[in-house]
């Protein structure tokens, strides 16, 4: 059983770094608040008696050795990085209860058969540098390290320079050491659908694909006055109606198709100039990879039409694929005998956010457990769960985690 | 007869100051550059043996007495403040034409019944401290000084703070001291018509009215993956929705109808955050003043329908509002005799840019010469008129105020 008080305290804690003025966490992969949450892991970790070590890309873990020297660890964990103005919940939570899961074992003295490793990953929210998932991506390998090291965040500073600046590039390679008996990550669900349906945790199936991007948009800028429109090239023009085609397309497409632009960048931003550069980011997600194909397409589609309707030019840049992930059975039946065990009314669900298990899947058997998300709202300062789910999910992540090492 | 290669030098001695790699100008209304210019027009005014004197707006006036004490002044000028990258010719073409024209008198020992004043408005641009055409506002009387002392930049930085940073906040009222015997401006064009027509100058007729405003809209921000599209209160698909409608409004109201989306600027512009506030910018102008108000109308309305589609709230704030004007018949008769006695080829043009002589018409009879703009760009660093087309206006604005001076 894990203490409740302790890992409510350690959850605020860790919410105090970064925290914004409205209860939210901005705490930027790499960024000062970065560090400074490690730093503090780090301690956590060691006075867990954990062995710790940080790779060449930044992802810290922590391992306890299991009784029998030839069982591949169960890995457990997510990430400690945070949205610009986010939540304090997100992956933090699924961090927190890996650290309470150990210090449970400790403070009950149980050995497992496997050893257990907890890890913070780096990078997983993809605001600063992207993509998201970065840390687990070029672990497990979908991702190479020069690449991803040689990123800019919008200042065009570059990633390794951050990473070292830090202090937290590492001498372990970023790659599995061993092979891995299974990976375990709780988070919140992001979503209504547990809410919704009054359950107290989610048995996550699997998570959907996606497809990331940036369009810039090329056209001429202009004084607004005396320009006619019809001598007009107005990149923010083109823009919105991609912006407005990105709201349409999921309608035509699944019934869990989502898309978004979250970003725009409008050059040279002045109320009397037609602006010459935009540039706008895209991203669809679906449980189907022919969807977010599909997508993808018509995306691009949209840009060429409007760019041609508007007479300027434009460019695009894939910035992220993920497919849609099934996990394994052995996974998603510990995460449902757990949840059962504890008594918890549960429900299967399919992701509808990108997390570190996307990738941890193409490495090892893979499963999550999801706690529920108030309104389910996240990305934001009000993200709530309650310590009550919190404490659900996050016991059933360490009963699952404790079954798969065997005790 | 101005001195043509004193004039050519003058013009390119300003272009330095806040030059951009590009051949253009950022110099920005009170900004370091912008301090710059001022004391180097200061030293050059009175080498010129003007009388100089700065108002409390930071308005810069020189002074050259006329033969006769009981005549108004005539006052020549424009504006050497610059867009951000915007063009070396815009308004600092008619500051330095007026220099040249009073150099010329001196040289040529020219003494004119009226007095002559030539004068750099603050802050004509608008881009950096809103409204545009601040400082020949303030001193005509559409803008109370209080209020515009308060204005702030992005940065929250005060229109007062900086006047008195950089030094110009002067002694003088920021109005008129005495009667005006008339204003004249020269600016180039900055639209196509003059090139088009294969003309060599324009005699300005009047100048557009308009209406400049923000509009911002406030959703909800949250994860843009597992948020169904149905959940979602989307502000920059709102604001996606005005930008589409600004294009669209001028062709349905008059054959010279503008509107332009300038600026956009979201929050928390992440590419996996639903946007949860974006503030746009509208302009409109036309010569028509219920056209504008027809337009002003409009993209209210398109907001509001933006809003109630996407479920968020909205604001709006109109930031400035010029009427039309046509400018006195003394004034478009002494540049159009000046641009005949020069034997140029010259059309009757009305303007599509707002300028200082909006204001100055509420003062005294005003009008205005346009130079020709290369492919109509302007507020762009390859804003361009050939040094043959800023000689002829140039010319023909100093004849013109010489005629109207009296010698
Ligand atoms: N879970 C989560 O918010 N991950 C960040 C990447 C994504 O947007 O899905
Ligand atoms: N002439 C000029 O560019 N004035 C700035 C204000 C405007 O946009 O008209």
């Amino acid at each position: 059983r894990l203490d409740r008080e302790r890992f409510v305290a350690t959850m605020e804690e860790q919410a105090r770094i970064g925290a914004t003025e409205a209860g939210g966490l901005h705490r930027l992969a790499l960024s000062d608040e970065d560090k400074e949450v490690r730093d503090w892991f780090t301690e956590r970790m060691e006075d867990a008696g954990l062995a710790v070590r940080v790779d060449e890309f930044g992802n810290m873990f922590g391992r306890r050795e299991g009784t029998n020297p030839d069982a591949n660890p169960v890995l457990v964990g997510s990430h400690l990085d945070s949205q610009p103005y986010g939540g304090i919940y997100d992956g933090q939570l699924g961090v927190i209860a890996a650290l309470e899961f150990v210090r449970s074992l400790n403070d009950a003295g149980v050995e497992t058969t496997h050893p257990i490793e907890i890890v913070n990953w780096t990078n997983e929210e993809g605001s600063r540098f992207q993509p998201a998932m970065q840390g687990s991506g070029v672990w497990a390998g979908a991702q190479d390290i020069e690449t991803e090291y040689a990123k800019t965040d919008e200042d065009g500073v570059s990633f390794v320079s951050e990473l070292e600046r830090i202090g937290y590039r590492g001498d372990d390679p970023a790659e599995p050491r061993e092979e891995y008996e299974a990976y375990l990550e709780l988070h919140i669900e992001q979503g209504p659908y547990l809410e919704e349906n009054g359950k107290e945790v989610g048995v996550v199936t699997g998570i959907v694909g996606f497809t990331w991007g940036g369009l810039t948009f090329h056209g001429e800028a202009d004084h607004s006055g005396p320009t006619p429109m019809h001598y007009r090239s107005d990149a923010l023009v083109a823009a919105a109606d991609v912006i407005t085609a990105v709201r349409r397309i999921p309608g035509t497409l699944g019934e869990r198709t989502v898309g978004t632009v979250g970003y725009a960048k409008v050059h040279p931003n002045s109320i009397n100039i037609i602006p010459d550069e935009v540039t706008i980011t895209w991203g669809f997600r679906d449980p189907d990879d022919e969807i977010i194909q599909e997508a993808y397409e018509r995306v691009l589609a949209e840009a060429e039409h409007a760019a041609d309707r508007e007479g300027v030019d434009w460019e695009h840049e894939e910035r992220m694929r993920a497919p849609s992930v099934t996990f394994a059975d052995t996974c998603v039946d510990a995460v449902q005998t757990a949840a059962d065990d504890l008594g918890l009314d549960s429900m299967r669900i399919f992701s509808g956010a990108g997390h570190d298990a996307t990738h941890l899947h193409s490495v090892c058997d893979t499963g999550m457990v999801f706690a529920v998300s108030e309104n389910g709202k996240s990305h934001n300062e009000s993200e709530y769960t309650s310590w009550d789910d919190c404490y659900a999910a996050a016991s059933t992540l360490a009963e699952a985690a404790v079954n798969l090492a065997g005790r």
